[in-house]
């Protein structure tokens, strides 16, 4: 392993050198952001802009300075194959390529975009005006395919699959089309099912108000319980919850609260737990090293999703949790049984909004949105006619009329940023943790039962060793192979949920 | 007025872009330093000492940057003479004067010897053990001169003036022995006077207890009856109060808490506040350029001893406070008068600990301070010698004897970091504040007793137009003239301490 202190000499080494400077200066702009949104105050914000703005140049010269590519040649050549450090390169490459590859010009037309697409989404949201926003989503459109085309569409592929891969390497569209399709009909078929199955979960938990000094009391609790590591990372509040900070020893999540909807600000808690735990369990011998770093997106939503559902929703876990959800909120939800609380926390409910949903709805969500961008991008469907066809597949999968573009078609912000071929790896996410989680329940017998007991330490071992220890040495695909023995498949996601929620329907 | 986005065809439109680029990244140094202090988990510590290592060597190359010397002359060539633009090339070509100067090689070594001074001055001060000390200080003076000799000694002058132009452009030794002098003598006398008056002012306010939360909703609504803006600023908790923040628009102070001392945790935060209006004040037009950053550290003391002080420990003050202190604090404070919270705000006692001295006493310390390192980086004070000199003084100008080197000659940071010639700006401040404050008494009758009405609008207009809106246009000393006719003397700071607390101690 190399430190930034060891001598120089090697190709290698030095390489490691830039990539630990890149990384120093965007961990900075890490906790610029993480602050802009949590402490910040407003008069700030004009300024801020012009910092992060700044940050992300200086950056950006440091990912594409000169010297690289004939530093990765050199490396390469240097190490062992399959060793630590030719993964390192590999990845160095990478992400070499992909920042050379885009002109700086697409990139500042880009950001510019980007930056009045948001403001101008969020108009045209508040005003429920999609044709307000229509021209610049044409332009968005219109820039992603022309990165697309820079990043270079992979043979037999199409322009979806090269923005796809940026968010989650090695993510193409067909082999999504392969696991959506049938994930789509079990789902469908499940949530109906539940629709007409004549339990009814209690709704209580959800609907009990309570003071918010009381619920971050809690919720900080369960965060430590699951093994959140304070002295080297916090919790705050934002509008958004997200998980972001400088490097392993230094994770900052945040999470929400309402005067009701404890379960939002729990599940929200645990969720960038998930993320937080990833975070804080990367090698900080690596740090600013691919092998320091998180593996994709997906790959990063499955800790989040299992911490928030495989866990958070468990039976055990409220077995564990009930009492002292009882005890530290208090009021009205001390009056609610186990049981009320566990039924709480499994409300299935076709609704309109995606970070709303449910685990059972939450992927047909995620599948509308890639149908209607993998079409968009492919020059088949015209953004005009995004809202008639949004709401036609909202009846068609989620049995929903939707009123108005608000709770439609304007809902996320994801295109108005130009981030098309993102939205899948949420779903990516939740089919690779619930087949790594099927595989830590048959390698540790017990481990679900100690839930019951307020002990995670198993399952959190489990996940450092086999996911978090590696940083980027593996790709997705192949570290769900080395950890589970198999390719991905939405079997497991499946079983999971069919085990869970058709007992609680009686379905 | 140039902004960032008007056309770069002048030299000095390209200088002030340069300089607002620098400044953009020096910003950003401060708020991730802000975070350092009062948020960071401690886990990040290691990390972001590279963090901050990096920024200031980007920034470094930003201010040496080798076209600036060719802009500046341009510039100047180029702007009216006494205009704003003229003020603002002026003070460019003082900074980088100042960074240039400088050796790399120099700089990076002072950088670690300060590093390193500080954390085995933190260990000698824990054990009170002034040898253990004594070889990293002997180093930092050596540096210190050699530093003196590439900033150059000023004609006549001696090294210590070289250093501590770089804290309070024109300061020199002479001069400010000029003004301690007669001062030392009167502030003797004072205090002597006081010390054997028959009257004891009451202690009550500081031995009072009060929940820490209840004194932060008093700070803080005391800070913001000042003046101070939320929308555009902070106020957190650190070990050592500071302020800092990013510009005008984004200003981010400190404070602290004790179970007891409330009037430390209201003191800390005056004068904060002082800092922060002044930050608030500067004009956010001039952002990055010097016509937007204060004049000096002499000059934002006299802005945060003004808040702290004249204001904070008026009658005036307490009769708009005491009511509101009652009532927030409640308790023990709850019962106190009208005068023995002002009383409390005003005990004299001579101490061992500058931090924690008074009005009165205060400047005693910086004087004894000023005499030790003169002497020292003239080389006529060894520095094995300082202890015995240390606390010769503290009898001399005190008459205390110091029981140890923790209370003694190792109670501060500042030489173990190598600050040499930066005390003094602590009581020029206090000199500066007493002055201005004089006029603007003068100018605005009636404006003390509206602080009787928690009204402080028309002390901080006087303030804003005559101090902050300036930036660094005039160096302290003519905008000492300019605002109070006058060049600086002792004699306003003596008449406001004797016409306050001789009556107060009937002395």
């Amino acid at each position: 392993m190399t430190t930034q202190t060891e001598e120089t000499t090697t190709a290698y080494s030095k390489l490691i050198e830039l990539s630990r400077e890149r990384s120093l200066l965007s961990s900075t702009a890490e906790i610029m952001g993480w602050d802009n949104e949590t402490m910040m105050p407003k008069g700030g914000l004009d300024y801020r802009s012009k910092q992060m703005a700044q940050l992300a140049r200086l950056t950006h010269q440091m990912a594409t300075d000169e010297r690289l590519g004939g530093l990765i040649d050199e490396a390469e050549a240097e190490c062992q194959p399959e060793s630590e450090d030719a993964a390192n390169v590999r990845e160095l490459r990478r992400d070499y390529e992909i920042s050379t590859k885009l002109p700086a010009a697409l990139v500042e037309e880009f950001a510019l975009a980007s930056s009045i697409g948001q403001h101008e989404w969020a108009v045209a949201r508040e005003r429920d005006d999609f044709e307000h926003f229509r021209p610049h989503l044409e332009q968005l459109i219109n820039l992603s395919r022309r990165k697309a085309d820079c990043l270079g569409i992979p043979e037999g592929g199409e322009h979806w699959d090269a923005l796809a891969d940026t968010y989650e390497p090695g993510m193409n569209a067909a082999d999504v089309e392969a696991v959506f399709t049938p994930l789509r009909k079990r789902l469908s078929s499940l949530i109906l099912d539940l629709a007409n199955s004549s339990n009814s979960p209690s709704n209580a938990f959800n609907e009990a108000e309570c003071p918010i000094s009381n619920q971050e009391t809690f919720v900080r609790r369960v965060a430590e319980t699951l093994g959140f590591d304070f002295s080297r990372g916090r919790l705050d509040r934002s509008v958004h919850p997200f998980c972001g900070g400088s490097h392993c020893n230094d994770v900052r999540m945040t999470t929400r609260f309402h005067d009701n909807e404890v379960n939002d600000a729990l599940g929200s808690t645990m969720h960038e737990t998930g993320h937080g735990l990833y975070e804080q369990g990367l090698p900080y011998d690596w740090v600013g090293t691919p092998l320091g770093e998180a593996v994709s997106l997906g790959i990063h939503e499955s800790q989040s999703r299992m911490w928030e559902n495989q866990v958070g929703r468990s039976r055990e876990f409220w077995q564990w949790c009930a009492p002292i959800a009882r005890e530290t909120l208090g009021g009205q939800i001390a009056k609610l049984s186990d049981d009320e609380l566990y039924q709480g926390a499994n409300i299935v409910r076709p609704g309109f909004i995606r970070v709303e949903a449910d685990e059972a709805t939450y992927n047909l969500h995620i599948m509308i949105r890639f149908e209607l961008e993998r079409a968009m991008i492919s020059g088949d469907l015209e953004a005009a006619d995004i809202p008639s066809e949004w709401n036609r597949l909202y009846k068609d999968y989620l049995d929903l009329e939707v009123p108005d573009n608000r709770r439609g078609c304007l809902q996320d912000v994801h295109w108005s940023m130009g981030a098309i071929g993102y939205f899948p790896t949420y779903t990516l996410g939740n089919l690779y943790c619930a087949q790594f989680f099927q595989s830590a329940c048959a390698e540790l017998p017990g481990m679900t039962e100690a839930f019951a007991d307020g002990q995670f330490k198993q399952l959190l071992d489990w996940l450092r060793t086999n996911i978090h220890a590696h940083g980027r040495r593996f790709q997705a695909g192949e570290l769900c192979e080395r950890v589970t023995g198999r390719t991905l498949t939405a079997q497991p996601l499946m079983e999971y949920l069919e085990g869970k929620l058709r007992p609680l329907y009686g379905a």
